[in-house]
């Protein structure tokens, strides 16, 4: 028996035959990089409902496509980011939804399904931008939903119900941030409020610019406050937007909102902190949308180098990367074609909901065929197929239904037809118990211990910052 | 704004105001636990095809019945223990079988799905078993499956074919390992061999002490070497197991062969190193079976604390906890009645598989309704979901089929059927593609980085144990 060292690592090769003292030094490493640095920002990161298999199909598509990891892979490949499990349970439920996942976090505290920062007992916790924006840091939101969607409205705002939108926005007007990104433009427009009051022009009245394009955006000032709010509901899936000029003009993507959003804040001395949230994965996780999940989720690991960029420049800003919850659980699945099948999605040019929205009852089987094969990389559905998806459209009372399905499509019919030609299969369509993942870079990231408790996030950011509150 | 520094460590709360070094305290400490100690010993556990979801729900399990966590995540909650993802990939796929999976540790190189330790290009791959026993340790397998089966085999053996079970059951005669625990007595058999050799006359020949039943394995010699094989192919599910007083003389538990696995090698002054794997628990996935897989996870999870019970007084031993595979990606489902629904598997009594066994086609709605509520928690069927149950077995020809579905039982209908009481999902009867769940406790541990690729694995091991090659 040969009982040598022989570590790759040189400095220990001299060391054979001799009991090694430890092996931390790749801990301390990571330890070393951040020396001398400090937590002075802080850019949250959220890809909502992000089942784990969404994370690793993201990261097997850029890798065969393009022979990268992801962003977020990449860091744990070049071994720069600590990780943790998180047990994402709200006050109600073992699964939770986003406002109760964001709440834990913003609030440091769990709350029912479908509250925001309001305890069972009716305590409202004050939530975290409002105590970072206290102590003197910028803050802000950047979003693909609307800006006054749950998960962003965790981290700013109170309310008995996530769906109270006219009034969370209503809210919005009185917290002084200072950047606030995304769609959601309806719920600050007096053509749709109900109490018929013009957010916008409140927002101006107080210093803010508000873009409503995206070369408004990009144009804004660094001076003043900004609200970007780009479509009346959420912004388009990623895979929709870049097939359409008309979309492209008029809607950042989540990376350029991103660069926006820290380049507005970056010079405040005293620091910023930021939530990013990838809002339409979980909305394509809802609707079992394999083209716009990963697309999304590609999107927002673009904004995740995006940050990344500029936390290894910056040196003292800490990039937080995790999900609130799983969604469908959504897998790749064995079998002789999966890897074809799977790089199929390569080829795909427009989410489930765009393709589906096209189908009308009085199309031909030929036609519908067409269709799908032409936006799905060439997926050739069964004339059988093809008739039970037309079927769908002829019945008077559409049956499917679901969190985001406004329009009643066959998205469940759809992607049981895909499955065979992607090799993904679904859940369900709705969130999972799974503990999220929770990846950290940069100064504070070594304090992370590898199993989280949602709320226990609050106070680790806080303190990461030194902000007593 | 108040810059203060207040960590819960008051170590730190004096140097409030000041710029913190950095914060590798955590990841020292972890360092500091091993310093002087050395990997001796290895306890390398596999949870077979253990999704993600698997693990978080045996946690959820446990902490809601006992107030507990699983051993595996009380490591994590401990900040015991070093994380990674590992890349299952096999040559030949994006998503590895056990085969693939287990060379590809075993050999630390990819082999095609089906081939244990053969590469594409014919080249036979060292296993690591092979090259620990050369180094002078002892080394031995433990399985709920058959001990020939594709995962101990890509630890010890090479074979075109993973199917090849009488061949592999001969080739481990000649290996000379120290223990070896499990099912496929058969393969053993002079009766059921295709060469009607008798391996059990082999073995004993060769000095092995041969147990059949569990009190045999009790009472085996620590001075001699093992094989204790306790039923023809995999031993029953734990679920099952319990419920039987017969099995329960005939079969030790998953626990019980770890623990006599490592009193049989403990005191060896060169070390061992044992595979222990949860085999059961991808037989459970493939047959979308909740009961089966939740309470065959809690039995592997049971092993985990004998082998951290033993690492932990020992010091030299780490111990790897890990998964080949995810495989069907289940998942408790967002609803009112989730938690509800989740804690009715704590009165599940028997495995799918046993249940259905049950059914005949010619039993009442009624009877049917009652079996199954007799053994799932009061789950209470409707009429229609009991005449659907018994149609299938009242066809001639049985469609469905699967990996272990040997008798054809109705697991995809039943599974579907239970979905609604159990608020558990799946995303198919097969393996995904996820990266698996990484966790390493010991000596050696804090090497660990946070993205392995799967035949990285096989060097870090040998490193770890100073054994060159």
């Amino acid at each position: 028996m040969k009982r040598r060292a022989f570590f790759k690592n040189g400095a220990l090769a001299a060391l054979g035959g001799l009991v090694l003292p430890s092996f931390d030094l790749q801990a301390q490493t990571l330890g070393e990089a951040h020396k001398n640095k400090r937590t002075k920002n802080i850019i949250f990161m959220v890809s909502d409902g992000m089942s784990f298999g969404t994370l690793v199909m993201a990261d097997l598509y850029l890798k065969r496509k393009f022979g990268r990891p992801s962003h977020w892979m990449g860091l744990y490949e070049q071994n720069l980011a600590q990780r943790a499990v998180m047990d994402m349970a709200s006050a109600s439920s073992v699964v939770t939804d986003s406002s109760a996942a964001s709440s834990s976090w913003g609030g440091g505290v769990r709350v029912k399904n479908g509250s925001l920062n309001i305890s069972p007992d009716g305590k409202e916790n004050m939530p975290i931008l409002q105590k970072f924006k206290k102590a003197g840091k910028k803050v802000g939101c950047v979003t693909t939903v609307m800006v006054n969607h749950a998960t962003p409205a965790g981290f700013c705002t109170w309310s008995k119900s996530r769906n109270a939108m006219d009034e969370i926005a209503l809210n919005y007007t009185e917290l002084g941030f200072d950047v606030m990104l995304g769609g959601g433009s309806k719920y600050f427009d007096p053509a749709h409020r109900k109490d018929k009051k013009d957010l916008f022009a409140v927002l101006k009245k107080k210093g803010y610019t508000v873009a409503r394009t995206r070369s408004e955006m990009q144009k804004a000032p660094t001076n003043k406050p900004l609200y970007g709010l780009f479509a009346e509901e959420a912004l388009p899936y990623s895979i929709d937007r870049a097939q359409s000029s008309e979309e492209q003009a008029k809607t950042p993507t989540l990376a350029e909102m991103t660069a926006k959003a820290i380049d507005q804040l970056k010079n405040h001395p005293n620091g910023f902190v930021i939530q990013v949230e990838g809002g339409k994965v979980d909305w394509a996780a809802h609707a079992n949308d394999i083209g716009a999940l990963l697309y999304d989720q590609v999107a927002f690991d673009e904004a995740i180098g995006v940050a990344l960029d500029f936390a290894k420049a910056d040196g003292n800003t800490l990039v937080v990367l995790t999900s609130d919850h799983g969604n469908a659980n959504p897998g790749l699945i064995y079998g002789k074609e999966c890897n074809d099948n799977f790089d199929r999605l390569q080829n795909f040019t427009h989410s489930n909901d765009w393709i589906l929205q096209q189908i009308n009852a009085n199309d031909s089987v030929a036609k519908v065929r067409e269709h799908v094969a032409q936006y799905c990389g060439g997926m050739n559905i069964s004339e059988e197929q093809a008739k039970e998806l037309l079927g769908y459209y002829a019945k008077t009372e559409r049956k499917e239904d679901g969190l985001y399905n406004y329009k009643h499509l066959p998205y469940r019919l759809f992607a049981e037809i895909q499955k065979a030609h992607t090799s993904v299969g679904w859940i369900s369509m709705d969130h999972s118990s799974d503990y999220t993942e929770l990846g950290m870079y940069g100064p504070g990231s070594e304090r992370l211990k590898p199993f989280m408790r949602n709320t226990d996030i609050h106070n680790f950011l806080l303190e990461a910052a030194e902000v007593k509150v």
